[in-house]
């Protein structure tokens, strides 16, 4: 099997197209979940399901899905499914979710030129707002395909004009019926971007994940006594933001040295943080910062977060500030299926493309599919590392050698036999 | 002579009624400079001033002053001034203002009373935008009263709006012609409240003020590189707000070290910081802050400001961050004149009212016009030093006291015959 890398592009390209903002940096988009951009966006991805003969399918929370029941397969077994997800970040690139989505597709043309006759249909999946920002922190439709949010809890959050996903829905077109259901699939692969830079320090065109990292956000905010900052004298001072910069500087030892003994894949962040007054002349009276850990080790995880709560009760002690700190986002880490793993793995051998083994830290719609059944993910080189960014990058022969990988495995999940498979 | 408190109180809280707003901590005006707001509280001052039979002037920046030509006095010699401002910050409280431009009135209506006859005319001021904000940084009249801005420069300053301080100032009336010019002023006395908790720790009620501290404020950039926070391993980042929290506590330390080591008046405070990206989940990309350095002695600020910069040029080295800081504000400390803290000392031991020396942290119109002429300043307690918020709280007997201080030194400068100075 040889996918058609121009045919790939060509649908990339044109998705690029909606919501595509100038840059000097690169193409870029802006394609919020179900806004008008990611409605064309939407059309155009349903017309190239029609074109491959898919059958269409928009679930309730806009999940769209194209069922291919190939020649000879057994309608009522679970499909094997694939894909990824259209929306973007704001100012996001080109690649972020729509490679994995017509890679998808582009693997069903693939076999159906090859006249691969899979024993399974075939599901190609794109899931409403992955990137969350609107109306979610994120996989927002997987996680209602997985059951862990019910589609009327998802069709009433709201972004911040008060409209509700329901109404963006409907407003684009995209407000289905029923709910797809991805406990139903015999097992399910995606494509994505690396956002990080290992497959091309290393020279290899495609990864295959072993976990997907958990991750914990923390809410903590830190209370000192707002004073002038010329009539305060050093002594009676309770500075809000010095104490902030031990417990920033205390969260990167921790996990600095979480990764030294324990997990080398760890990671620990403050990434957001605001000071109250905010004003030079004024000694900072209150501190809220956000922070985000990260590992494929949970145990690793819970150690970070605990030294983050012992640096919160020394500078109680030691600098007298009032803090807090809620875990108020907590994803175990998850583990690819072997069986996933193995498919791509054989599927980069028999087209002769190197793959590696590597760890995720981003979170994908994957992250939830893996909650209900088999799952696997699959990286193919960011340029750089950027992502999120117009200077996002994969080179198109990077998109056609790992979409290879993502049909041989799909077909070899989906039953094909032995001889048509490469 | 002995001051009417009555008569003072009640204009401070006519005056708190203009631009009051609610709250549960105490009594809050919003009067920013030349605002409506401010416009009725100048009428108010205005209506005040020809009461007590003063000659009313308005310069062209909205400097407005109230002469008094005692009996006797001779009208060409330079007059004793006092006085101090009626705006207010966003939200501020009811005296940082309104006391000592009040007080040096109720100084004046005193000496009347007492049949006091200067040898001097006595002016009673009341300076544009003291707190800045809106057109400027601060003392924006009283830097146009010493020379140090021109009228014109000042007339185009604009606000957030685009409206400039001239338009404002004709909206509510009070842009008036030509230029107070306080370097012909024989003297200048203004009271203010502490803004510190000093006086009242140690129960004296009235400061007189020694130094007004020097400040600088330092703009600095830390940039470093933005990255998502899941896929870039901690050995992989640099993390501008890491940095930043280092340089927090190296400004801290350095403050702290120079109060044990110099001068115990030494400050140092970052009071503002920004993050960009600040997201959770994106590694800090570029910090901006804002460093605030005070002291009257001028060395002392240089070695901070100094070990700022060291700290940086560390990180730089360190961390690989890139750094820039810009010393864009920078006033050098100001002695308060010896004849006018002297006056005031003796002001205070006539009337039997305990005084006692200190420095200024803050910055006040005094610290302009003593460039010009023998100023001293005059600081009545605040009640748990709060200060630019509605729980700014001086008891009024407080006021009363100061007032008379100040109406004795004020009356020393103009040269009362000893008889009447009691």
């Amino acid at each position: 099997m040889n996918v058609d890398g121009d045919r790939l592009r060509e649908d990339i390209e044109r998705t690029a197209e909606f919501g595509a903002i100038e840059s000097d940096e690169g193409r870029g988009r802006t394609v919020r979940a179900a806004s008008d951009e990611n409605g064309e966006a939407r059309e155009y991805f349903v017309s190239r399901l029609e074109d491959a003969g898919l059958e269409v399918r928009v679930d309730a929370v806009g999940n769209v899905v194209g069922r291919w029941v190939p020649e000879g397969a057994d309608p009522d077994l679970p499909p094997v499914a694939a894909g990824s997800h259209l929306d973007s970040v704001p100012e996001g690139g080109i690649f972020d979710g729509p490679l994995g989505t017509y890679a998808a597709l582009e693997a069903v043309r693939t076999m159906q030129e090859a006249g691969a006759e899979p024993e399974r249909p075939i599901a190609v999946v794109s899931f409403t707002e992955e990137e969350g920002g609107r109306f979610a922190s994120g996989m927002l439709g997987s996680s209602v395909a997985t059951g862990e949010r019910s589609v009327e809890e998802a069709l009433a959050l709201e972004d911040e004009e008060g409209t509700t996903l329901e109404e963006a829905l409907e407003a684009i077109g995209f407000r289905g019926e029923g709910r797809v259901n991805a406990a139903g699939w015999e097992a399910w692969l995606e494509l994505h971007i690396e956002q990080s830079e290992r497959l091309e320090t290393v020279g290899v065109p495609v990864g295959i994940v072993t976990d997907i990292t958990g991750i914990t956000h923390c809410d903590v905010t830190i209370v000192g006594e707002a004073n002038h900052a010329g009539a305060t004298p050093m002594k009676d001072r309770t500075d809000a933001l010095a104490a902030a910069s031990e417990f920033v500087l205390d969260v990167e030892r921790a996990a600095n040295e979480v990764v030294a003994s324990e997990s080398d894949t760890a990671v620990g962040t403050v990434g957001s943080l605001s000071v109250e007054p905010n004003a030079t002349n004024v000694v900072p009276g209150r501190i809220e910062c956000g922070v985000d850990i990260r590992d494929i080790e949970y145990d690793s995880m819970n150690e970070i977060v605990s030294r983050a709560r012992l640096s919160l009760a020394r500078l109680e002690r030691e600098r007298g500030v009032g803090t807090s700190l809620e875990r108020e986002f907590d994803v175990e880490p998850v583990a690819m299926a072997e069986r996933c793993r193995t498919a791509a793995r054989e599927a980069g051998e028999a087209a002769g493309i190197k793959t590696m083994a590597m760890h995720s830290g981003a979170a994908h719609d994957t992250m939830q599919v893996a909650r209900v059944t088999d799952a696997g993910l699959l990286f193919a080189p960011s340029r750089g590392g950027y992502s999120h960014t117009p200077k996002e990058w994969t080179d198109w022969a990077d998109c056609a050698n790992a979409t290879r990988v993502l049909a041989g495995g799909m077909a070899r999940l989906a039953g094909t036999t032995l001889s048509e498979r490469v």
